[in-house]
């Protein structure tokens, strides 16, 4: 039962580290992969407006892809909890440095990211990141 | 089936309605008695670093609570997505006027609010609250 847990734990790590290497690649295709392709999809970017549903989801990667050149992540303070068998909810802090519209920026984001289980996958359902003062 | 639906997503509404009355009434008891008593629990409040486990959780609200002389607010943009039949998720807008340490204050923040169903009972797990620009 430990081990399973500890199993499962891991999976959603992975799953977390998957997505923020589909952030840093600034692939939407490679995003895509890693969310839910669902109408419950969820993303709540640093001051923006929350948006519902996996096509504006997707359509807000786009944008942010689009005037990025540079997104280099490293993500601290992970902590796994999990609010069914296939509910997993994750708290990480990401330390990341931007090019955005040619300018460099360095900025610290608490995330909360939510996964779901499907056909054996850990998928990302929701994303609410916020900036650290 | 929907119509279950309908109602369950009634009572994760209600349990969202009570997170804020609690909060409004500055009562840590009554906030106490929305959450899940869990090690699981956590809270992201605009700013701070995240917090794990109801006790510090509590011991954030009871700070907040002592600082404060009034908290009102108007919440609007609920929505409740179900993540597992046990599992729910809120994004909500707060809007709210503050009396923190003798200043008044209007301000908005968005909401992350997950909640688990336990012993019939939808009870807060995990909070994020971050500010909107």
């Amino acid at each position: 039962m430990t081990e399973e847990l500890e199993r499962e734990r891991e999976a959603v790590r992975q799953a977390n580290a998957a997505f923020y290497a589909a952030f840093q690649s600034l692939d939407t295709e490679r995003m895509r992969a890693v969310w839910a392709q669902s109408d419950a999809a969820t993303v709540v970017h640093p001051g923006w407006r929350p948006l519902a549903g996996i096509g504006p989801v997707m359509e807000s990667w786009r944008r942010i892809f689009e005037g990025a050149t540079l997104m280099q992540f490293t993500v601290t303070g992970v902590q796994v909890h999990f609010d069914s068998e296939t509910t997993a909810r994750v708290l990480c802090l990401e330390n990341l440095t931007t090019v955005l519209d040619g300018a460099v920026s360095e900025g610290r984001v608490q995330a909360t990211n939510v996964f779901v289980k499907a056909g054996g996958r850990w998928l990302l359902v929701h994303h609410h990141g916020s900036p650290v003062m």
